[in-house]
């Protein structure tokens, strides 16, 4: 028993008489109001925002849904918590709450979600981890909860999105590489059906097309998104009958197991295999230094906030002319790991 | 508008009664109750729990509440989102729900847990980051909120509580290197209130005074808890009138940068100066490698868990016996960066 029943009962007056009193309704006499006042103070009464929700509406919570596990944040994560920083910049403007929704990789994220609308607790929602095909999309448009997608999705119900421009790092990665004379390039991908996966390798063959190339399908890794999944890789590519000499690391969590895996073959980045990935904040302690794809994850953040807010009916105002869906460009930052050019 | 007045005006039926119908209530005759029964499924309704909680009393949603930052988290998380995986673990096993409440360190830590006491979303919270006084602790001890503390503070409430055994890492890395002959000791504590800082300087003070040494008050070396934090300490280390010979690490997150602020000066860990730390995914990939402490960050959580739920009606007979309050002991493991002995 807890918040207005338990005001109600310790002053022995009606839970209706306390609520009208606490809402400063007038048909409550000012030596009632006062008692009840006093009694919310001494009791340290707050309001059940539960019951507030349901008359108001609002919630002041924006949920930001992520998938856990210990194959994807085992080892920790160094991607999400740079970008609730941005999220929380833009929220804190608003006094919205920023909460986080973990769901793990044993649970199916669409009956995770159907549980999170029953609660009703969020305003708005942000989901990260989209999947080739996605029905939280329509489970949330079929409840009317504004949301954005961190990612795309076959799926589409017209919902905003920001995506990273994972068609620009495969261009400029696979055009670097066969300047550089490389003809045999290796690729990564995560290994479950995240939507990335499909664009990236997608856009790696075409760009490979274009140079009169193929991508073969020996030459396309699959790897959970942590060092292990890099090492396992390595494995992988040491395997190979046909052996590639350049690589794209599609995760920035897999390099440093790569790395190692190379070094236990006697494999330099750089000398031996070219090597191109993502930049996280370990990155630039490898050694040889990685040419990485890099982004302000800060920022990312902030841009998705924003966006979000543009299409809820409190906030759209203060955020005209946001683009609705686009993608967030990388920047290719170049290291020592692919610098070697074939004959 | 959602939810049952959305079901309600759609069937041009009184809320009371669609609700009744989907509560199984008997007073609604058959015919009715397939009405709403055909209309919510074709509506896609979802109970808003909003208005369960008020009923039941229960949100099924655990709350774990961390600090997040530039300065905290802008490099990412390789502590928490293991202790999320283990308390996860235990939290399935009775459908409960994880949320993770991040406070952002520009925000009062009180302020923000009101805010989440007033939403009354969960049903119980695991508070982290706790601080030499920390008020928190009375808030929810008042409005009878379970709860449970990952670390101590003077503030108390009876509350349980679990804390990595940082007396256990101050007793045992002061003699081992007083055994290897360094006099000479510095140490890091947090930037902060962190009420860690206090256990483990003052700890560290004492075990030095049973060798009959003194902690320098120029060598207890403050910072961020964060790469950058490590480097800081590493240039306030060089510029030390009298140089300690060796430093013990308490953040698992600084290593690395420490490391680097040694190797600028020409120092290297195991031979001009000893390194004790904490183990975190990356110190294995360190050279020399970090002579440590190491723990199971996922059995930390479950054990999190299942005290927390060992004091919650509902779940405490199925947790019989659960030590309420415990030191969490962490292992010594070994490296070469503390491999050289004074003459």
């Amino acid at each position: 028993m807890k918040g207005i029943r338990r005001l109600a009962e310790h002053l022995d007056i009606s839970i209706g008489t306390v609520s009208r009193a606490l809402n400063g309704k007038p048909d409550v006499n000012e030596e009632t109001r006062r008692r009840v006042l006093e009694a919310a103070e001494s009791l340290g009464y707050v309001a059940n925002q539960s019951g507030r929700a349901l008359r108001k509406g609002s919630t002041g919570v924006i949920a930001f849904m992520m998938q856990t596990g210990t194959e994807i944040t085992g080892q920790g994560d160094t991607f999400f918590m740079s970008v609730f920083d941005g999220v929380q910049t833009v929220f804190a403007r608003h006094k919205l709450d920023l909460m986080v929704l973990l769901c793990s990789s044993e649970e199916d994220p669409n009956d995770y979600l159907k549980r999170v609308v029953a609660r009703g607790f969020a305003d708005g929602i942000i989901l990260s981890a989209t999947r080739r095909h996605d029905k939280r999309f329509e489970l949330l448009d079929r409840h009317k909860i504004p949301f954005i997608t961190l990612g795309r999705s076959l799926s589409d119900v017209g919902q905003p999105w920001v995506d990273l421009d994972f068609e620009g790092m495969a261009e400029t990665s696979i055009d670097r590489l066969v300047a550089h004379g490389h003809r045999h390039i290796a690729v990564t991908r995560p290994h479950d059906d995240m939507n990335l996966g499909y664009v990236f390798v997608d856009r790696c063959r075409e760009a490979l097309a274009r140079h009169g190339l193929t991508l073969d399908d020996g030459h396309v890794f699959r790897s959970t998104p942590n060092q292990a999944g890099g090492y396992q890789i390595a494995r992988d590519l040491l395997a190979c009958k046909e052996r590639p000499t350049a690589i794209l690391l599609v995760n920035e969590s897999i390099t440093i197991g790569f790395y190692r895996g190379m070094e236990e073959a006697g494999l330099r980045p750089g000398k031996d295999i070219a090597v191109i990935g993502r930049k996280s904040p370990h990155s630039q302690f490898l050694s040889p230094r990685l040419t990485c794809f890099s982004l302000s994850l800060r920022d990312l953040g902030i841009s998705l906030a924003e966006s979000l807010l543009a299409t809820m009916p409190a906030y759209a105002s203060l955020y005209p002319n946001r683009p609705q869906r686009f993608l967030w460009p990388m920047e290719l930052v170049a290291g020592e790991s692919d610098e070697f050019t074939l004959g």
